[in-house]
């Protein structure tokens, strides 16, 4: 690593005082396999949640993300309840859009919709710059949350550039991102103008995260598994490689420290049916890839080159059966694991809504109280 | 294959009497690489033709469907137009469902909904028998269609049983196809009971219409790329084998032919997001296997091990593309394309509603007019 590219996360930041350095988490994340496998959900905040949905009663959607103690009591209270080892920041991947003034809102039960769609490069000359100081907000909830966590760490949340650009093209949540495949092929000029927008948005949003006090980070290319490998590659990593770049640049050391202990700070990255992607996610920068449910962790780990820490990949659908059914899966997942150098359970897509609140709980004891089988 | 298995195609049927037993869709399907590449796309017909649209004015869905002179005209309409290789029978796949006496309907802008989802084994008891009788007006649309087509053969339409099962147990569209997913593992039982009622009904429904005249069948299983392989060999496979044995028990043998030239009729098997399930969907009893376009058909054809006939794949993203770029796109498919035994030209998704019909004229005459390279 060149010095002259990083900077030094702030003092006092939970990474430069040790208070999350040695959490299993983020040595998980590290590459260090523990004595526990480290438990957090994909969308363990939100929906399922009654306390969620209590205090989220007249508050809309964005402004809720926009009101830091409310931001930050919605992403404490999974790991107040379930006993996680990560809380993840609780927010939108359009928050950073709206910051920067794009006329977006979410509709309940739909999804993000745009005032109007971008389609030409006119649209994307258009777009506001956002100003950083717009970020204030998230990087309060932030502070706030990371405050109350103690030596638990937060995991910071942001959309990857083509899944944000997906639903600027369409205009709002579509099944199949044509109208974005479509601009990466008919005008590629004006893609590429787009994606640098969405990967300096979004990826200054993850910075601030990071900055005020975030451990790790989650790069969600939720819309990724549309794509062909080639389309990946050629028309969307180059951008969710910028996005992390900003990320990268933070590097922490601990007090006393030689400096092979200066490091970046760890970043996931995860797609939903991504399994033909996984070794192009890694390769722009990630440290650790998430798997969603269709591929089994030994697999991926294969495809990987066999050194690449995982995240994943319960199949959410399980969370409604008996659960001795349950049981077995979770016990499948943690031995399928083994295969790579560490592995952190997750879920391999979102919590459910209707997901039952005791099940989780349930299971963030059952994975701490069962040691992984160390690696062969 | 066991004589007593087989039912022989009645006489006059298209197969039979060698009206499209020699032409370029049926040959290729059966893995003969001919001169020309043949063509036709899925969802030719529908609300990309402005023909289809002034025909539906004040008809529902389901009523076209199920009214023979108009299924028929609109399966017409794309090979009227567009010189295509094949009609494709033009229904839905909740038809079958419809006919056996379930409540449900198609709403537009939203897809199949039915009026009470199916999620318990008395719901799956109750499920009307189909009265194979009610099939008399697919027999007929399926008639008129053929005496129309001539040499031209007519592909059979039908939805595999785990995307109707994913409707039903849902009771309509969804994106990740939980609830069916959540069955299969929560009451295994019920789940098998549901699967063993929508590949009876499904079979029947693709069954008659290669008896009425169809030269080959298409098999759809939209939604099975939302399974693991693990889910889709245990739970899925063995009903779309058992509703393909209702249609592998027909035989056609041209007149004088000897015992060699008697074949089962081609079925081709399809589904969005299958990479990793394309063995499979072949081992349950498929002639060809469709791709969609996320990965290219060498690779598919490696994962097949190289001797299946393949179906696909354009990216329907690049019909909006400018002509050069789309022209490109194709010659690649069709090159790629000579790594199997043989290759009928396809989309690897639909036709989408806003396509330019001229654009799709141009893709099929440029396709004929380019011989495919000869397989290496």
């Amino acid at each position: 690593m060149n010095t002259s590219d990083v900077a030094e996360l702030p003092a006092g930041h939970p990474l430069q005082t040790g208070r999350t350095s040695a959490s299993p988490l983020v040595t998980t994340y590290q590459g260090v396999r523990g004595d526990v496998t480290p438990v957090w959900l994909m969308r363990q905040a939100g929906r399922s949640l009654p306390e969620y949905r209590a205090l989220r009663i007249g508050t809309d959607m964005l402004d809720a993300c926009l009101d830091p103690a409310m931001a930050s009591e919605i992403t404490l209270q999974p790991w107040r309840r379930h006993g996680v080892d990560a809380a993840i920041f609780f927010s939108d991947i359009v928050v950073p859009m709206k910051l920067a003034g794009v006329d977006v809102s979410i509709v309940a039960g739909k999804g993000p919709v745009l005032g109007s769609a971008v389609r030409t490069a006119q649209d994307v000359a258009a777009l506001p710059v956002l100003d950083e100081s717009a970020l204030a907000p998230i990087s309060d909830a932030v502070a706030l949350t990371v405050a109350a966590l103690g030596d638990t760490p937060l995991i910071g949340f942001a959309g990857a550039p083509f899944t944000l650009a997906a639903y600027m093209v369409e205009g709002g949540p579509s099944k199949d991102h044509i109208a974005a495949r479509t601009m990466m092929h008919s005008d590629p000029e004006t893609w590429q103008a787009l994606m640098q927008w969405t990967s300096t948005v979004t990826g200054a949003f993850l910075r601030a995260q990071i900055v005020a006090g975030a451990s790790a980070a989650q790069l969600f290319d939720s819309w990724a598994g549309a794509l062909s490998l080639k389309d990946y590659v050629e028309k969307v990593a180059p951008a969710s490689k910028l996005a992390l770049a900003r990320v990268h640049g933070l590097t922490y050391s601990i007090s006393g420290a030689t400096d092979a202990a200066v490091r970046t700070v760890p970043i996931v990255h995860f797609g939903v049916g991504t399994g033909e992607l996984l070794k192009a996610m890694h390769d722009v920068g990630a440290d650790v890839v998430g798997v969603d449910y269709r591929i089994p962790l030994d697999e991926a780990s294969r495809r990987l080159g066999g050194g690449v820490p995982l995240q994943g990949n319960l199949d959410p659908a399980l969370l409604a059966a008996p659960w001795p059914v349950l049981e077995a899966h979770i016990l499948d997942v943690l031995e399928r694991g083994t295969a790579a150098p560490s592995h952190v359970l997750n879920l391999g897509h979102g919590v459910p809504p209707d997901a039952d609140p005791a099940v989780i709980t349930r299971l963030v004891k059952f994975v701490h109280d069962n040691a992984a089988a160390p690696a062969a």
